[in-house]
């Protein structure tokens, strides 16, 4: 089955139903369905042909989800770009896919400059934002319909539909292929028993739509009939202005996004007695955040786990498993990411892919129709990651003996600010280039707000002098924002195991204290 | 995914749920599960290698379901045969699937001696019935586990995993080969929303579980960790009886069995107030009978359709569709089959596969992962039927304005009393081996306990006599009790069109009174 079955099918179901409810249109299924088969038109008129990739550069918008399925259509591959990236990450995404058109809106269309010096592919750089184009932009809306094809061969499920950029479990970023059947399988598994996800009522994109911790709900909510709203990027009054105007019965927030809207001041004006259930993931949640915004929004909470090369749910931690009085035990499933959803199977194995037994620690494997076909252009990356058919997580966990699943640590040696990956090697080379620097390792240091921060330690030259102002200066000039140390502990060696590799754990224990920084 | 992955989840998550509640036994899913390995090793001992066939000419019970899964996990291809076919139905099936084993109980070991003969090819006669083993088979139950292999490969999704009997679309019993994918497939599709079937609670093995009716339910019931309860075979008041018992809380039955069961005067005497659910299908349901089940039995009513070869599910008829208020409209759901279930397509098209407009008639065919991959050893009429990529049902059906399918006649010439399929043709060849006839054909004729019932209209030779019951003792001798006319109307000649092709259409009308029979 096909990313295209999820939008006929709601055609032909719910062609009545509101698709789309935004600040100044509504469109039903039947109307969405014509103008995504219009802008498919428009796509095929401007060169897009089978296997083309399209990149989009956008803040969340109807177009937006218009694109996801109008590429499909087309046959078309889609390339969500990270909106907080740095713009040399955009140019090396847009190199690294081969991607032959950008839609950019008003927020991005000032990069079309340099991306257009740097990434000579592109043929066209198109224009979907508010109002009308900037100039040497093609304006999407304004272009006709051609009229003609007047229908699409349907995509072979294990076509590619997207790539979708992650720094996943070894170094740089790398797009993860996801098929049709990718895309489509995880919608299903996040509609099936107990506690499928969605349902008819009103979605809120207020996650990024390029990431699939919103993106992979797209699909499901289409098969429901689901009514998709929208607000550009977080904000946690836009949220809550967004719940209440549109009633919204559901959406997915991650913890640092949950965090900003319980502590705001606004919060008791607005009403938010429309919603049903939050999903959250993408970064561990402190107890007490998820207890508090459980009493405060008073509806079902659930937590996904997965990640982006799985399409991206693995596992799912119930409503009625958020048992808060049984969480001082070691295995108290509202500290677990949940259980496997069905279609997915989930293990926990040790280095010869053996499993280890309930309680003990080995890195986390999942098997199923949602697992990627490989990383694109990189077949060894590939190969090792998917060896055995299993996709190796690079996640360590544990399962207690009733199958609840408990995420220990990252393999991969990752930190999760705000729910983004932030690979380390990455960002200690980039330490380790300043001249002051001798050997420098970053950790993530438990933040209020952003669930985990980064921290630098470091070991300076002998000679040489520097604070931690200017190395955090240093990595913004450098490095996407969220990539760089908020605190640096300046210390006279890193702890090494007998392979010379940084013993994290020790430096955590060691450097990881709120006094500290 | 496999049907293998099924119990594996089960075993998983609901290893100390009641897997089997049997008259003198209860198995958990941990207990089950290794049972299951135990059966797959002994049918591995005993010869059965990847790929072989295995047949089972058995009532209900808990080994059935076993054979069902060790079948699977042993990497064989399980054929279910029809407890009511006529033993030279038997032989044929045995010996075009090439079967290598056979398993009986109580009810059919007597057939051995015969089946011996007339099937050199098969290696194994095994008893899995009640009680010890008639001398000559081999026992089951006594059967030494071998303790290897510890563990089975899983098999590829694409792989059969069983032939299904049916006789299909055009003329003669064909085997559909089920692939494991198809056979998950139809599971998940019966679990998704809106109104997925099962659920935890106790499920009655009353429609047999040859048939795809009931088996089909198995691997979605076991995803669920439902508890799975038998009768050997359908009757009233073995029904009741379990029901009140086990406290069922879900099953399938065909129309003609919930007729019976309405019917029976024992029916106030039994607690039937645990049911929760009854799922009927197979053949088309009086309203009135209908009506009367809903207020009697005091619990939701879904109706299923499909056909072997689709896993067997296509469409579902929701409890809150059967609104009887409605019932005088042309497009009435309560009298459609319901609307695709989410996973399949379904069309209505005419002779070119274009689809037809809304209210008009054409033929169902259908597209999803569930769709068979196709008859085995038959690559002609396979590819026949699944031309483009869907399968041709032969049904005759329209559509209504929302997605409900009511079904109209059957294409492919097909009658179904009691919900068995009767193909025309073969009882038509027959009645024309009768030295007295000239022509003849046979229409399905509505029937109160039945819901369809044959007759026969015949044109006798110029000079023979033929009598009713002459003719229709003829049938009984060489024909399966159910394939037998239970009319005969005398006749002039037979309404032709112009290809020369018996109008069944101007004959149901002329002959299909039931004055006339």
């Amino acid at each position: 089955m096909t990313v295209n079955y999820c939008l006929r099918r709601a055609k032909s179901f719910f062609g009545d139903t509101i698709a789309i409810e935004d600040e100044d249109r509504t469109l039903t299924y039947h109307e969405f369905y014509a103008e995504v088969e219009r802008s498919a038109r428009k796509l095929a008129k401007l060169g897009a042909s089978k296997g083309d990739r399209v990149a989009l550069l956008m803040l969340n918008s109807p177009e937006y989800l218009e694109l996801y399925y109008s590429t499909a259509m087309a046959g078309a591959l889609i390339v969500p770009l990270n909106t907080r990236w740095h713009v040399n990450e955009i140019i090396f995404t847009l190199s690294d896919s081969g991607s032959k058109m950008l839609f950019v809106d008003e927020r991005f269309a000032a990069l079309v400059p340099e991306i257009l010096n740097a990434v000579p592919g592109i043929q066209h750089f198109i224009y979907a934002g508010k109002g009308s184009s900037p100039s040497g932009l093609l304006d999407w809306k304004s272009q006709a319909d051609p009229g003609v094809p007047k229908n699409f061969p349907e995509p072979d499920e294990n076509d590619v539909a997207g790539l979708f950029y992650t720094s996943g479990t070894t170094g740089g970023p790398k797009g993860a292929m996801l098929t049709h059947r990718n895309l489509y399988s995880n919608a299903i598994h996040s509609l099936l028993p107990p506690g499928g996800l969605f349902s008819e009522g009103k979605w809120l994109h207020a996650a990024p739509m390029f990431h699939l911790a919103d993106a992979g709900a797209i699909f499901g909510l289409t098969l429901c009939g689901s009514t998709h709203c929208f607000i550009p990027s977080f904000d946690p009054v836009a949220v809550m202005r967004a719940i209440e105007r549109h009633r919204i019965s559901t959406l997915v927030l991650v913890p640092t996004m949950i965090n900003m809207v319980l502590n705001h001041p606004d919060l008791p004006n607005y009403d938010l007695t429309s919603l049903r259930r939050v999903v959250y993931g993408a970064s561990p949640m402190p107890l007490p955040v998820l207890r508090h915004a459980i009493d405060t929004f008073r509806c079902e909470f659930v937590q996904g786990y997965g990640m982006t090369e799985v399409s991206p749910l693995l596992t799912r931690l119930q409503h009625e498993d958020h048992r808060f009085e049984d969480a001082d035990r070691e295995f108290a499933p509202v500290k677990s990411a949940g259980r496997a959803v069905m279609g997915v199977e989930v293990r926990v194995v040790d280095h010869n892919d053996q499993d280890v037994a309930v309680g003990q620690a080995g890195e986390v494997i999942a098997r199923g129709p949602n697992v990627m076909k490989g990383y694109w252009n990189r077949p060894e990356i590939s190969a090792e990651v998917l060896r055995g058919g299993w996709m190796h997580t690079g996640d360590l966990g544990a399962f207690d003996e009733h199958g609840f699943l408990y995420i220990l640590d990252r393999k991969k040696d990752m930190i999760k600010p705000g729910g983004e990956n932030v690979y380390s090697p990455e960002v200690e080379s980039m330490l380790c280039a300043h001249p002051a620097v001798l050997e420098a390792a970053i950790i993530g240091i438990p933040h209020e707000t952003w669930g985990e921060a980064i921290r630098a330690v470091v070991v300076t030259r002998p000679d040489a002098t520097l604070s931690e102002d200017e190395l955090i200066t240093w990595c913004r000039e450098r490095l996407t924002h969220f990539k760089c140390p908020t605190s640096v502990v300046f210390t006279d060696g890193l702890p090494k195991g007998g392979t010379g590799k940084v013993q994290k754990n020790v430096l955590r224990d060691k450097c990881g204290g709120a006094a500290a920084g």
